[in-house]
């Protein structure tokens, strides 16, 4: 685990996505999984200025070879795009104009089969993810998941964090459940960058850190990744 | 995870040694860690024999590229060799003629710094281990290990498995502790073989399977590196 | 690059077909290529062996990761497969009972494509190839061959030292041109094993050894590969 | 080969560094190879900050774990440090204050062993080069370089581009040789990244797309490797 305490949003957000851009500078097909939600904003408006950007006159071409994946999907019954899909449309494929054959969703309807689609790709290359305020990662929830798996379904349950958030989406029927890539496929990524950042986050990260690996601290299991590096504001670190 | 289940020991050992010698035939330095004990006789013997055979006429150079380490160690006390790299030097490192040079060995002195000799040298290409019937790896003992260390001390116990063996070597005074190579190390490991053989075993195989991870069964967390083989004859696993 | 040499066919036989079953041996998707001719009869031998022998009871399923592939072809008219495909389907994937499905085709009609293809399935792990008298490897010619290309064109030319036995395969009408990988391809397989022997190959390895890196020597290349490893018989090895 | 074509030198610089600390981000010795002369400014600038700025309160440790390498060098009579070196302190080493125990100085003493000390330590992860107007890199010289080598002596001789530059220096006496990193060693560093910038560049990076891979022509070699990444600025991209 390399981590780094960057002074603020725009430092880390600086550090992240040269990481990221780097890792999908190839001469080769790269896959890389990306994380929804309010922490990436920064990285993504760097990213996808770079994937405007390349190679003036050839703007379309020079990221072509980077293919994308979600790592967690709550379907919404009667709708093609789920939850996390939809939200990453928003934040990140439709501003950067990634084209639909370079976007591979994981959904509640072919989790089963995902993971060897993955594989068959040659396997992740980068993944982006954020830590919830109760050390969940991906869709991987204290004391439910299992470390072991590598994508599989997890209950909906009133007593996770997100789950106002998600009635306020009013979805209908409520879904029961979700799908996740868990620690098993996560270990087999090349390499991880977790973000963390504000003060809302302080108490998790010092959890983070004295925690013992364990399901009931889910990304307590990413201490064990050879290649993990975890980028945190000063905010975030205030505890530390 | 990949498992293969051999027809007996043999055949068990003709694996784990192919691929031993495959991960050493490389044109750079390669760092393999193995472990003593019964379980590895059967491919020490196919190792060694190809060490002397390999290229008539040049039968002292053809794998000076292997550097070789241990993972686990109980020092003597007075001298300069412990029970590992004994037992290390008896079953492997004589027979096959390793020259000192070549041998770094891990001990309850050099513990501290030794991860990062380790990495100085590039890191660990491969490493050949057993499962204890307890479930615990190098020395990670269940309930005692924690994951998250890379190499650490650990007290003698008289709970665990081996310690009738041990006070029957009569060491004097009897060692209060022992160091170890734990997960968050392994984890760096690029490729792990794991090999398990006999009746005796068939009952913590089947636990492995079973088991989530966690630190109460150490070799769990195995099911979480990326590259790892596992390898049984038919009567470890009968169980299954 | 590493260079064994075997005291005979069998013991140069054997390591090859170590070193290609331990690749074979991952928990993913491996995409291994492979060569026709007599060198390797020995090889095949033993990995198909291997491949019916895994798993007790689970034959069928051992080496499911593994995907195969063909480096040159000469397209046969009027048929679906060619030269190369089907001495391979003799040679290996009927013995071995490869289905269609794991076996990836390269021909003169796809020829164009099928780069694109090999990175999109993650890239080639391993290769097994052999020498030409002439220093051919692949089909790339002396003289003919651009080492910067990474799958092409090539005209059949009567100079080459396999037409004769060519010819004696009586397709009409004759093909003029077939297809092959490249230098720029081969160098990115992640390991090339080639294996020479017999006599009739001695000068053609002294040439390999003495040889700058140039297109007049095709093979030459490889001494730049960073995995390259060389498994000669004593026959092969003789004017060294 | 990945070819950027950046609209200035500032976003060369960019795109290189970002790269190269991408690189150095890692939880593990990190080999990197340096360039001197005048096309790296740019980068070097954007990397000694951010070396000074990671972790506030942590600066002088966050990048300990990348140490640093030379490709080439001309030995200056009297002197420990040459031409190569004393280059690289004023540009990098100095400004970034990088301590001598994690500089490895390749010199024309040490560079009959200086190859194996490199894999010793896990092999070079990234360098850093750049062209010459006659498609030299490192100190591979058109015609004279062999590509089949790891590292060699190579004379000075009076065609060399540089060689007005070189009796300016006023060095006596005069070397007759230097020692360079070959062909053969470069293709086995992990990643490659080339910067190019300039309309002098314009005509030489020309003629590195037209050119056949030959000892000829240098740079040429560096097509074939597997993970190469080549920057210029619109000046120098201004032929293709």
């Amino acid at each position: 685990m390399k981590v780094f305490i960057d002074k603020d949003y725009h430092a880390l957000s600086e550090r992240a996505a040269g990481i990221m851009l780097s890792e999908m500078t190839r001469d080769r097909r790269v896959n890389v999984s990306i994380t929804a939600g309010a922490s990436p904003v920064g990285v993504y408006e760097r990213v996808i200025k770079a994937l405007g950007g390349a190679n003036e006159g050839a703007k379309a071409t020079a990221f072509d070879n980077v293919h994308y994946y979600n790592f967690d999907e709550i379907d919404i019954p009667g709708e093609e795009r789920g939850v996390t899909r939809k939200a990453l449309d928003e934040g990140f494929f439709d501003k950067a104009r990634i084209p639909e054959e370079r976007i591979h969703t994981l959904t509640c309807k072919n989790w089963q089969s995902h993971q060897a689609a993955v594989e068959a790709a040659g396997g992740l290359d980068f993944m982006l993810l954020g830590m919830g305020g109760d050390g969940h990662f991906c869709g991987n929830m204290p004391g439910e998941t299992r470390f072991a798996e590598h994508i599989y379904k997890i209950q909906v349950k009133p007593e996770y964090p997100w789950y106002e958030a998600f009635l306020q989406m009013k979805i209908t029927p409520t879904p029961t459940f979700f799908v996740t890539m868990g620690a098993a496929a996560i270990m087999k990524v090349r390499r991880l960058v977790m973000i963390v950042n504000g003060e809302g986050k302080a108490a998790v990260v010092k959890r983070f850190f004295e925690s013992r690996v364990t399901e009931e601290f889910p990304s307590s299991v990413l201490k064990l990744h050879p290649n993990f590096t975890l980028i945190l504001d000063r905010d975030a670190a205030r505890l530390l």
